[in-house]
């Protein structure tokens, strides 16, 4: 590792925007930076659905940094801050792999800078303000029963999903339902990836709606009067993190919504800040096309005055294989068959992103266990249906391994495209949502429950339709059911639940049975955690 | 402010050793420390039973070691680490006060280094686990009816005080009673504050008890095999953090549970750190001399192998006032009786500090609205009970107002005192317990209720009962009803819990209706709180 601040001379960072935090990591103060817009392409990274067998789209998306910076361009790679939920739970670490990745992997995964410490604690302040409000004689008139602000933990936890409060006695509060999200799925968390700057972090804060009064009125943030102390809690954690990759090339990482239940893009923050620093900044979104790059393209973009100059879709054989039926004790043996049907999942996703006026090209992303005849399945694939591919090895290879992918998008990322987000924020939710699920999901029709319709009515009476919709669905199916993987058609999807998030600035949808709190594994990755007797750490990966 | 390297290199702190937090705030690695034992002095300071009219006890602690290092002695003092809890209550701040404060003061208050973060998800870590082995067919036998292990925010909030979680149908959890400390009386918090060394921790960790099986066994963490996981959550929170004061004399900050339901003292690897740079350590016990200089003489000054070499105890002619009757909005008026009366509090926290063979020092802390009638009644009373008494004013003048008490340390500090803590660990616990009462409270005896007994006798039947004790017990009164103020006699303290704490390696009695989750008052400080245009925190105070 170089010391953060000769990667943050090499990305034009003056010393008085940077705080460091040890000799790795530091804080880039936005304010201290040079304000020029900027010309900057966007280069978005995302993905087929992801199976078990693994996509590696961390991966990709750094091995294509490298390789940019490799080429000589000015490149900065911007991600999202891993949670503590599934690194405790499934993962052990989300920091990219082999020798794509950034560093330090362990700080990284493990508390980084306290950025989601803070959106936790500025997310459970309000929490405890509403409660004691309620407690303290409750001048507002909050009906604790309809009360829709949620605590939060990062941590994969399913048994705070659904509780009751405030037992006791009157000392002890007023009883009554309640909840735990994780934190990625927290609103602070959105609003944090959101915002502009501070005066727009505390003014979407101040437009939380937090609940409903015994009259049925919204209650907001700022009816309470505490956006300024939860503003605080966020200030210094709201400044964009600086690492580098294995190969020295800048990266920030700052915010880290998941992409099924919550809108899965790093802060605009971390984008603009690179923005204004680099030529290219490669991003990415989290899990397939259907959930991340759709609110990237939706939401994101839209909300920060973005446009993405291309879309890398990452694939691999192996995925393609499961989503073709190939059961996952199987993969390794060649299945040319499986990976024929499955790349129907990838044909979706580039479907998906022309939809957004965006040629893709897909990063083929090469495991040791490949063969030549599985691959020439998908290049040929592309060939036929005219869509750019480029082979990757940066797992491997660093990014010398994403030297193709890195040409293809260079070729690219000058000419203008048509992107266009897929509605306008001014049809009717319905109609927003059956957009989604048509043109992105590919199926036929949504389902409203009675319980969707009636908070559909209640935002219309309030004004507040006009706003984009944040998708939370399950990952591993373009639909809203987990197991129908490769291309689904002539499916529903059911929307469960429409919340208001006035501060975000859209609305969530959930569907099927996505959880906004995920629970822990039968095996948690924790259990083979430790740190060894010089204090370094196991088990992280 | 001078840069934190400058203050490093002053404390004799190695380059290799500091991990920098920005210009202002570092982590210092004890094992890149020179690891010689050492002669430092501890000075431990204490206080009066604290009332609403404020004693200043960190002012003073911060203030002594201002004076102390323009004496040109090798100071550093060691506090504890502010709750965001009480901040975004009552306090709004805990850095000390006027010219004797460590900075940087919004830092500090706000979320520092991230240690109580670490702490806070450690613990939900374990909660989480807990609750999913259940879920995953609970191998342990794990009764939920009788899980000790509770979850924990730093934060004020009521209302989750008693919960039920696990509601919502099997794949949620299973259905138990639960609750949230706040992070402060966290065992984690207690074991941080505690253990040597990252094995100790490791160690510590592995022997918490979480709860009793269906058989009634007792369950261990190292039963679930996380403790590695947990440890590692903590290993970088673990370092002691190093800021200085308005004086530049180094501060150590670390660690900070609460003295009324915890054991109330900084970290012992935060004092063992300072020990090994200077000569002399001051360092703060939370509230009256009852509590956390009660728990530092018998808790942590037995676990650390420490001595204080004496006692300071802090007095305010204010507070004294309102011992003695005075009510809160009278404290401006002179009242020579109403201190001649209140004075009987200080004399029991005087006779206290004497049960321990240590002969105290008053710091008679000057408030602007002191008349100097008011004072020499104090003054008085110390000259015919023959006590040591010093005049400081730190919080209008700094270190200057601290000269006449550092003179007065520095006379005894090097004279042996007969320190020794008050019971010996392998009495029963009943015994130990009245032992605090009669010879650290006054009172006449403790009455256990039918449930404390009980837990007693488990306790015994375990073998876990040779441990010292963790009283929990109101601040405002010697005795555990809070409005008995000034020296209350023949009063009984009812204990109405014991819980088994085996990696702090104490026991824990809940005394009176003391609460080890507080709320938030009618008006909470966060009310106030803002950041203006320019990022400048607003508010703290």
């Amino acid at each position: 590792m170089r010391p953060i601040t000769e990667i943050a001379e090499k990305a034009g960072i003056p010393q008085e925007a940077l705080e460091l935090y040890g000799n790795y990591k530091a804080k880039i103060n936005p304010l201290k930076l040079n304000t020029n817009t900027s010309s900057a392409k966007v280069v978005l990274v995302t993905a087929i659905s992801p199976t078990p067998a693994g996509e590696g789209k961390s991966t990709v998306t750094v091995g294509l940094a490298d390789a940019l910076n490799q080429l000589n361009e000015k490149v900065i790679v911007a991600l999202r801050e891993p949670s503590l939920g599934p690194i405790m739970g499934m993962k052990g670490g989300a920091t990219g792999g082999g020798y794509a990745q950034v560093l330090p992997m362990d700080d990284i995964n493990l508390h980084f800078t306290g950025d989601l410490h803070a959106i936790t604690t500025a997310n459970n302040a309000l929490a405890a303000l509403i409660d004691n409000h309620i407690q303290q004689g409750n001048v507002l008139q909050i009906d604790p029963r309809r009360i829709i602000w949620k605590r939060c933990l990062d941590m994969n936890d399913r048994a705070l999903r659904n509780i009751v409060i405030g037992l006791g006695g009157p000392v002890q509060g007023t009883p009554r339902e309640d909840g735990f999200d994780i934190t990625v799925a927290s609103e602070i968390m959105a609003i944090f990836c959101l915002a502009k700057d501070l005066q727009d972090l505390k003014k979407r804060i101040s437009d939380i709606v937090i609940g409903y009064t015994y009259q049925r009125e919204p209650v907001f943030v700022r009816d309470l009067g505490v956006e300024g102390a939860l503003t605080l809690l966020l200030r210094d954690a709201f400044k964009p993190n600086l690492v580098q990759t294995i190969e020295g090339t800048p990266a920030i990482i700052h915010g880290g919504p998941f992409a099924n239940i919550a809108h899965g893009c790093n802060s605009i923050a971390a984008t603009n800040t690179a923005r204004k620093l680099a030529d290219i900044v490669v991003t990415e979104a989290g899990f397939g096309a259907d959930l991340g790059a759709e609110k990237f393209m939706n939401i994101k973009a839209m909300q920060g005055g973005l446009k993405p100059s291309t879309v890398v879709i990452v694939a691999t054989a192996r995925a393609l294989k499961m989503h073709g039926g190939a059961l996952k004790t199987e993969l390794k043996a060649e299945n040319v068959e499986a990976i024929t049907k499955g790349i129907e999942n990838l044909a979706k996703h580039v479907d998906t992103i022309r939809n957004f006026g965006v040629e893709p090209i897909i990063a083929l992303n090469r495991f040791i266990t490949d063969t030549e005849e599985e691959l020439s399945v998908i290049l040929n694939w592309c060939r036929e249906n005219n869509v750019k591919i480029a082979r990757t090895n940066v797992w491997e290879e660093g990014g010398k391994g994403g030297i193709e992918l890195a040409k293809q998008v260079l070729s690219v990322i000058n000419e203008e495209n048509n992107f266009t987000p897929l509605y306008d924020i001014s049809e009717p939710i319905e109609e927003k949502v059956r957009t989604i699920v048509q043109k992105v999901y590919g199926g036929m029709d949504v389902h409203f429950t009675d319980k969707a319709l009636k908070q559909i009515v209640q935002i219309e009476k309030f004004g507040w339709d006009a706003l984009p919709i944040c998708m939370a669905k399950t990952q591993y199916s373009l639909s809203d059911q987990p197991n129908l993987l490769g291309r689904p058609e002539n499916f529903t999807v059911t929307v469960r639940e429409v919340i208001p998030k006035l501060g975000a600035k859209f609305l969530v949808c959930l569907t099927g049975d996505i959880m906004t709190m995920p629970g822990l594994p039968k095996a948690p990755a924790a259990l083979k955690m430790d740190v060894d007797a010089d204090g370094n750490a196991v088990g992280l990966f």
